[in-house]
């Protein structure tokens, strides 16, 4: 079967570089790809500070300056035919607009070797969305991660009816030999599972406190005794960043939804208040 | 303030018995009703199980014998004027039936003394289903418990329009005095807190199912990883119980809820796996 050896990540955003550094700290030669030498000057500093982030937090294996190690694991480079050469793996990981991801695979299809399977990270975006740019559906799909990659420690992996089931196995396992939960995902759907899941969750709980029904701080309290949770969807809500919420709830026609972008906008985005990034949001940390 | 010192239970059922015990074991005298000897043989039990589950699950207090001291402060009855003579406080937690509740509010009308305060436990029934029966609407509320009492210990405490705010603080007090956390639900809502967070989460959960996205299994794990859950919605549905969760899909109009209803009792229901407590639902126990 086919065995990735070698990945390439394109963006090295939030979740781009945790993408690239997660798999070179499991061992996997990584090309990390961004526009330009500025955008991999910042790349640089993000690694630096996930390794010391693995090394404070004691992830498993990050003992004796295999954080730090790591590091020589990543090549960084702003040529992208230089970054997908010999690439088994590509994961795309740039912003969240359709054309920008598409003239990405476009490119790529010509830059690529015939062997190197491309992948989207994208959270809203479905892979038929996309495959037909790719030049090769049948070795196109989805792997999608969470933030913090190092403790939500999964990776959703969604094909299309077009990817070959060897390369949605081989994908699989690369997940799992890069230190992930891989999450198989048998049909296309939006929002993989976890936000399948935690969507629901997090709009009921918008939708009690929008009626006066209770607080944040009862809601989430509620959920935390009769689940065992560690949080409740307020809780979430501040991990996730209201910024997000904002942005989610907002691009809805649901008309709750709506109005709890604008309860959102008026009593918190405009105060500053996005959630734990910066020290407020639902709670004061 | 109105202080709540003696309780009347009505119904020994499962959570009726488990809300009678709990009080009595934080030390209040409990009358605890049902219709007949025979009930009365069975509540007994139930009641004496109890004391062994809070002795051997190690309930805070429950050393030294108080599980089992806790059974005297237990007066059982069939005389439905006997059990009310005395009560601060009447929980109704009788099958859900809507003319059943209300009647048997109609005849406590005459039968309490007034300053009795009604609750109750309904599920399904909003407290303004059946105040008017009550002849008192300013001192009817619901309380609502969660299952196992012992460890999902809330308290869903929802008055009406009508509800006198003493009477609500008065029944928030209690219970916080019998060790539960109170929730105190400040508008009315089908479901309260929990099951307005809950039913969407399994609903949700249920859909991925059926339209063939992951597993069970797949689902549950992406639920615990992501949010460090401790059960996944599969898991909570076979400690909820299948038969349950087939009553609510079954009585839905939505299509998807349907087939829910559909799918567990063709695959589950009917060939007796009914969750956790017949050892087989989604999982093996």
């Amino acid at each position: 079967m086919t065995e990735i050896r070698t990945l390439t990540v394109l963006g090295t955003g939030v979740l781009g570089s945790q993408i690239a550094y997660q798999a070179a700290f499991h061992g996997f030669a990584v090309t990390a790809y961004d526009i330009d030498d500025q955008a991999l000057e910042k790349a640089r500093s993000r690694f630096a500070h996930l390794a010391g982030i693995y090394q404070a937090q004691q992830v498993a294996g990050a003992e004796g300056g295999k954080a730090e190690a790591a590091l020589q694991n990543l090549h960084l480079t702003a040529d992208l035919g230089d970054a997908v050469a010999d690439a088994d793996l590509v994961i795309e990981a740039v912003p969240e607009l359709l054309e920008l991801k598409r003239d990405l695979f476009r490119r790529l299809s010509d830059l690529a070797p015939a062997k190197t399977i491309f992948a989207t990270n994208s959270s809203t975006l479905l892979p038929s969305d996309l495959k037909d740019s790719t030049g090769r559906p049948d070795r196109f799909l989805a792997i999608h991660y969470a933030n913090n990659i190092w403790v939500q420690n999964i990776a959703e992996v969604m094909g299309t009816s077009e990817t070959d089931p060897t390369v949605f196995d081989a994908v699989v396992e690369f997940a799992g030999n890069s230190g992930l939960e891989p999450i198989e995902i048998k049909k296309e759907k939006a929002g993989y599972v976890l936000n399948s899941l935690l969507v629901p969750l997090l709009n009921a709980a918008a939708s009690l406190l929008l009626q006066g029904v209770a607080s944040p701080e009862t809601i989430d309290k509620t959920w935390r005794i009769a689940t065992g949770a560690p949080s409740g969807p307020f809780q979430i809500y501040d991990v996730v960043g209201l910024t997000t919420a904002y942005n989610i709830a907002a691009s809805s026609t649901d008309v709750g939804s709506l109005a709890f972008a604008k309860y959102l906008k008026d009593n918190y985005i405009d105060k500053g208040k996005l959630g734990i990034s910066t020290g407020e949001g639902f709670y004061t940390y």
